[in-house]
């Protein structure tokens, strides 16, 4: 909004469309926009660019779900991945965090979300008809073990318990990642939670 | 970054561009762009756009040197306004904040900054000669009092004395926004230097 009460102007109209990153609100994207204008217009029009490119090429992959350019994304393309392990992650971002620990060669299904009732996100929202078909799918290599990776939160423990459900009647593994002490944690600094649930699953 | 490691998708892109806000990190850049391109893809639209528009659009009031659409800024061209006070603030959102109290009908001068010699920030980056060319102005109304607003931190407390000392050889009264007890505040939870300033300019 100018000082002079003209809120359709320019600077208003970019501080407005600021606000619609998540987690920015009026005072930030004023100064966000503050900052570009005085600042670094170079930038404006790089993140200007990237927005409209991003909007135009970025889909989702067919086979995982996860935001690729091409119809299906380079990881499911990778003939050294084991297609018998499928993972099941809610965002990129796990997906990513997953990746980089260079522990899985599995294929990934990314819910590109997680169940939540109360906000209308139901089993169609986050792909569960896709994720059966995905498994059931019998053309290539059959999917031997479904490795559940969703949050340890109370949404996606749900999230999980609903996958694990409509997935072993059809006879396939399913799995969660290990709940227990983080590494380099000490005990005494560790949620009880946490402790009692590393206890139950010693091995 | 994508998982599969190709840094340059428009994904990535995105990220990076993002990265160039204020306060916005690698791990805030990703969940905005994955917010937009998952959930609000008319945002990312309108974004793109207005950036577009702002950085075509908004130039520098050749007179107060806020942002405007216009050679000459709303406020400045106002005819109901007093020329003969101008208020020196560090940014229009300072000059928003006092529109906002309704108690001033003067002009404006907007520094866009701060004296900061640490950050290679001096008087001509802040506009001192274009701030004393428009006091000394002799065509209009001439200015009788120069009100400085800048902040009440030590870079804003330099700035204020910066242009003090620069005025005041040319005979215009400079004067500085009271210090004291902020309004509806209890003195026993008041920092002390306020208090102190607030006992030594007591009226």
């Amino acid at each position: 909004m100018s000082p002079s009460g003209h809120p359709v102007d320019a600077l208003g109209a970019l501080v407005e469309a600021l606000k619609h990153l998540p987690g920015v609100g009026a005072k930030s994207a004023q100064r966000m926009a503050y900052h570009l204008l005085q600042h670094d217009r170079p930038a404006a029009q790089q993140l200007a660019h990237a927005l409209q490119t991003a909007v135009s090429q970025v889909r989702h992959c067919a086979r995982c779900h996860t935001f690729t350019e091409q119809p299906v994304c380079l990881t499911c393309l990778d003939p050294a991945r084991d297609a018998r392990q499928l993972c099941v992650v809610e965002t990129p971002a796990d997906q990513a965090a997953l990746e980089r620990t260079g522990s899985y060669r599995g294929l990934y299904f990314v819910l590109m979300g997680r169940l939540s009732p109360l906000d209308g996100i139901g089993a169609q929202a986050i792909g569960l008809p896709e994720l059966i078909d995905r498994v059931w799918d019998r053309e290539g290599v059959p999917v031997e073990e479904v490795i559940v990776a969703t949050n340890f939160n109370a949404e996606g423990e749900v999230t999980a318990h609903v996958i694990a459900e409509a997935l072993k009647p059809r006879g396939v593994r399913v799995t969660r990642l290990a709940r227990g002490v983080p590494v380099g944690s000490e005990l005494e600094y560790v949620d009880l939670g946490t402790i009692a649930h590393a206890l139950s699953e010693r091995r």
